[in-house]
């Protein structure tokens, strides 16, 4: 696009742990509902290279809290969500896709089941507010939407179990993936979970007064040098890897999440009704959609897509990159593909022109294997 | 907040006009409905003094349309909009700021009516979409909500008239304000309204074919050269003199349209109801409510507040800033600021902290008047 940078305005949000972020020296944000989002410190590679093997500490603030609150949450809560929440249980996380009646995204949150009549959905980049409170409305529900005073702080990395538990106790080692739990920080209970936007393990804590930022970043600074804990962020070369998408790049309000691959996510079998559940069971009947999948992209380097790139057979298009990024790791090129039925079998090869270098790409499943 | 870059990507969209942005040498982008946009050029100071002489060509695309349509369309938008839509006529706008059940913001965009069964939201910066599609669904409404292929480009200026009149014909000039008509471009017929986000006046053309951008642009810019036409964009100078109101800015969803002063937007001494007019009769009636007000500052030109500023008297908070600039015209620092009643009166002062110097502030109206 260009080097232009963002004008800073109250309308994009600053973050409770951003004077922190600052002094870390960030070197890249994205805007993520409607709020400042730390993506790159050193470098995509350093970061993705850091994470890997020590522990980092992340300001995912823009990760907003969509709060259903009353009698009826749940209900509110499984008409929403693709993911059956009926017997959602309190103290776990559900990644749970929202689909409007066309089937289509509408986002694809981590819901937490708080108690039987308050769920937490921690959203992708759109405003699930509205439509959750839309819904509420307009069906005359008895729950309270908003957006409470949550921001997450991620702490990630293979060494962020033993940094967590010197900060707030070896019982949070108990805490089993997509589980949380409540502790103590400065007077108030903090909802901390097994969870993460990397593949790499960790835990997100959601602090519940802005005003604590400075304090809760510091007091698990303070614990960080046995772990070389750094400033880090979702890195796109780890969660490329790792088959982690991004809503509105990876998959749109365009797409269902059959489109996205996300069929183990939603619950089309079961007795559950959801929101778009119909017009997801004829997509699935009537076959032959396009759907993400892997590339692994021969040649060099190739810098980050912010564009869709076409894939051709045979001069045809057959679809598009959503993203793509190289790796260190794996040696090679690798990105995600909306691909037409012509080109989703594994192995299939299609061209792709990245800086200008046609290259060959094979298609393959997500997560990425190594070989 | 500082100076680190925007990182590309397609979750951020890029714009029909963005390679004609970029080559005229944008120099800071907000992002805005997901989608940049740019922000400065050469200076907001010289971007401000030559929108006011001559004309300028805005890329807009950010301004994204919600499309209503269908036989419920009318009702829905009657609805969702406190300004009274009931008797809203083809070929006219309408500022139509959209509550929820509390009375507070969703969104304030401009309505424009197509048809009996169709109408267009031309949307601040949050995804109205969801709340309509909520709303909708809730309500067994039979009208389609979509965001159809529409990126606006503005021309704006004293010179827009006479440059419009230059493509697309004299019939231009008979468009009165906050009306619309249909041109021809390259066979399609765009809708031209005469509004924009400036108070210099001009005209709004709302792009049908993301892939006419470069066309489009090219052929408004091959008549500038007599109106000393140049890229320019939305003047945070400009429109703080002028009294235009950002959401998320200076209003945001904790507040309500009494709030932000715009009582004479909304219908609430007609029959017209509407979703929040409970709400804000409660409101109105208790009386005693924050409000935005204009400030006139002392002291040297201050930069731009990125959060709000608080201001005092006698040592107690009594509202803060949402937007502070400094005026070269008006030649003091001009701000928009929510206050509290003890403040509200004209002429009243408040002591602020801009650029770490405390200067006094003078309450008046919004717009300001030059003395």
């Amino acid at each position: 696009m260009t080097g232009a940078p963002i004008f800073p305005t109250r309308r994009l949000r600053t973050t409770p742990f951003m004077d922190r972020v600052v002094e870390n020296g960030v070197s890249a944000f994205t805007i993520y509902n409607h709020m400042f989002l730390p993506v790159v410190y050193n470098s995509l590679e350093e970061d993705a290279a850091h994470l890997k093997q020590y522990a980092q500490i992340w300001d995912v603030s823009a990760e907003r809290q969509v709060q259903l609150h009353g009698p009826d949450a749940r209900k509110l809560a499984v008409m929403m969500s693709a993911r059956d929440l009926t017997n959602a249980q309190p103290g776990r996380c559900y990644y749970a896709p929202i689909t409007n009646k066309d089937g289509k995204f509408i986002n694809d949150p981590v819901a937490l089941c708080l108690a039987n009549d308050l769920f937490w959905f921690s959203v992708a980049d759109s405003d699930l507010i509205h439509w959750a409170a839309g819904l509420a409305t307009g069906l005359g529900l008895d729950v309270q939407v908003s957006e409470p005073d949550v921001s997450p702080l991620a702490i990630q990395g293979p060494m962020a179990e033993d940094l967590m538990a010197d900060v707030f106790g070896e019982s949070i080692r108990d805490i089993k993936f997509f589980r949380f739990a409540q502790y103590e920080f400065m007077g108030r209970k903090l909802n901390i979970a097994r969870s993460g936007w990397s593949k790499q393990g960790g835990f997100e804590i959601y602090l519940d007064d802005f005003s604590l930022g400075n304090d809760l970043w510091d007091a698990i600074w303070a614990k960080g040098a046995p772990y070389n804990l750094r400033a880090g962020c979702p890195n796109l070369i780890e969660r490329v890897e790792g088959g982690l998408l991004s809503l509105g790049t990876d998959m749109t309000s365009d797409d269902t999440p059959l489109n996205a691959g996300l069929e183990k996510f939603i619950s089309l079998d079961s007795g559950h009704d959801f929101i778009g559940k119909d017009a997801l069971l004829a997509q699935r009947d009537a076959g032959g959609y396009a759907r993400l999948k892997g590339l692994k992209i021969s040649g060099d380097a190739a810098q980050p897509v912010s564009n869709p790139v076409d894939c051709f057979i045979n001069g045809e298009k057959v679809g598009f990159i959503t993203t793509a990024v190289y790796s260190p790791d794996f040696k090679c090129n690798l990105a995600f593909a909306m691909l037409d039925v012509a080109a989703q079998e594994n192995g299939t090869t299609v061209l792709v022109t990245l800086d200008n270098v046609q290259r060959e790409a094979v298609v393959c499943d997500i997560p990425f294997l190594r070989e």
